[in-house]
């Protein structure tokens, strides 16, 4: 059995000589990025080079190329793989990654979300029915006025008080001021709901928005104030900010993964990744263990096919790792609840963000017939 | 005067009603991110909350909508700046960013690059002329094979020796193996040079490639083995990596940044950044003092006017903070090197990657060439 780690390519070609010759021109350039003529003979040219593997035409105008690579190439570290999966092909048009089979060093090395589904619901207490998150914003607002909604919304029954993204170390409410006071309000909220006699809990996710050089430390500070897990922006922050905290035994929250600044990598559709592989694989293979995406028919133009792909690609058992939970946010407004819980089931987080707003002090009638909705 | 930023778009929509629409959806979503009737009076309705400034159309299918933010919607850190610039509205088709300026309290925040093309000059002790960076390459290859390269070229007249931006921790070259050997390497290289009189000097770039939490002690660990500069990819590791070093007054030394898995993000006409923008603004805003970008006319697609205007964005005087290098590589042969000199000047480190390896033992010949064309 092969120990190399292959990448799927939708490569957009007219003819199989030109897919073909593409498809070499990746080969060399995700690994040596030297002309064919120049790769040193013996290990460089052996094992190190790309190979193609697979070539074949999936429509007119493309083709799928499957293209194997050695560990060697990758190393230890999360940013050389992806710069091997799609470093400077990134830069050239009409190519597109659809698919990623680590094969088994690599599968070792990445062993995915550390929580998953499992984990995730055995933290909340909530074995079955779909998983509740409201989202605390908008920045601006002074952590007095967060932390009300953040207590209103887990004593009503959410699975995560998750913060809005944006919130980062804004005068108002920077993330250690901010941190400690919603994890307390978020403790009173499940306080009052195990004295009604509730068995599970909100976890609380701040948002890791701060400086590179204090996420990690921000992470801990956040596990040792009281939050149940974070919320990362790989866009931003990198993928192996998510792959750090994963890896690390001492933190073990789960972490969730927002989508900001990763649109042009989906939105075009001969380059970037396909929807499945950045909101599935791409997440999963970094250690995510939720992982947030636009959902149809709401501001943002995925389709209901696209939603789906990405929805497989975090459910699937066959990796990166353990399956992980798929989180569809925008235009989540309570009515379309039913129809997004017959579509997702429940093995899915719904974000619920600026549409919560709107029920002011009664926030917490939407937290429960939200709920009531997701089983 | 205002001390709020701006940031311009190009949005694609077919009328002004339209278009209007579509800008003050950009308000809200890269700010409060809630339906705009239930934004809070006072301080995040007032100062929060994005203002349209300007809408003009530019053609018969798209408008420029010039926007204003609040620092306070930054805070002082890059993330949720560039969050602020594009971090929802990037996965919104038909909107790209085409400009920035930073007011006086971001600009302040957000000095730019801290050697610029000034200090990258000075530090290689040439004044005047193009300068020339080989690049270290393929991945694979030994560590005293790596040197054997570096020290030819860095003796033959290099004022930059780049490692290949896959470099990171393969079994063949860890970075903390490889590094030390190629600063003396270099050293060795630049102490011939001296003898026979040269006053210039190679300095050597490893590219941080590995886990990004190593990211700031690999820098450090460079500069201790002696090397003077060092390579970041903003794309994988984050552009808050290079602001992190830039902003560092112990680490002091010039930042390369390379493009890899940046393409998606300027490939597509209607999505993402201007050419100008990524690969000069935004690299300025981080801190970088020299911005890689694939040329024309070789393997990737750019246009002379995408690369033109990457140059102007690299070397305006308008900011964000000095201007920096712009680094052409890709296709980069010696035959080019005269073209290329009369159409980017002598502010430009020329990138010289696998179309050097085919001179073998002769590769300082080459570098002797390329000196001689460059002035």
């Amino acid at each position: 059995m092969s120990d190399r780690f292959t990448v799927t390519y939708r490569i957009f070609a007219a003819t199989p000589d030109e897919a073909r010759a593409r498809a070499e021109g990746i080969a060399l350039e995700q690994t040596v990025e030297i002309p064919r003529d120049v790769v040193p003979a013996g290990y460089v040219e052996d094992e190190i080079l790309g190979r193609v593997k697979t070539l074949e035409r999936e429509s007119n105008e493309t083709f799928n190329a499957r293209l194997s690579y050695s560990p060697d190439s990758a190393g230890p570290d999360l940013p050389q793989l992806l710069n091997v999966i799609f470093g400077n092909s990134s830069i050239q048009k009409g190519i597109e990654v659809t698919g990623l089979d680590l094969g088994p060093t690599l599968s070792a090395r990445f062993p995915g979300a550390r929580c998953g589904i499992a984990g995730v619901r055995a933290a909340t207490g909530r074995a079955h029915g779909g998983l509740v998150a409201p989202v605390i914003k908008p920045m601006g607002l002074s952590v007095a006025e967060f932390a009300l909604t953040a207590r209103r919304v887990a004593e009503a029954g959410a699975d995560v008080v998750k913060e809005d993204h944006g919130l980062a170390n804004q005068p108002t409410a920077p993330f250690r001021e901010r941190v400690p006071r919603l994890a307390e309000a978020v403790a009173a909220g499940n306080a009052a709901r195990r004295a009604a006699g509730d068995t599970t809990q909100a976890l609380y996710f701040p948002n890791l928005g701060g400086a590179s050089t204090d996420l990690v430390g921000d992470a801990f500070f956040a596990k040792e104030a009281g939050a149940q897990g974070v919320l990362i922006i790989p866009g931003l922050q990198g993928f192996d900010a998510i792959h750090a905290l994963a890896r690390d035994q001492s933190f073990a929250l789960p972490i969730m993964a927002h989508p900001a600044f990763l649109g042009p990598h989906v939105l075009s559709d001969d380059t970037g990744f396909s929807h499945g592989m950045m909101f599935g694989t791409l997440m999963r293979l970094a250690g995510a263990d939720i992982s947030i995406f636009p959902n149809f028919g709401g501001r943002f133009g995925f389709s209901p096919e696209e939603c789906a792909q990405i929805v497989a690609a975090c459910r699937t058992t066959e990796g990166p790792g353990d399956p992980i939970l798929p989180s569809p946010g925008g235009g989540m407004s309570l009515e379309r609840m039913p129809e997004m819980m017959r579509l997702y089931g429940e093995n899915t987080m719904y974000l619920l963000g600026g549409g919560l707003l709107r029920y002011g002090d009664r926030i917490g009638d939407a937290i429960r017939e939200m709920r009531n909705t997701l089983g």
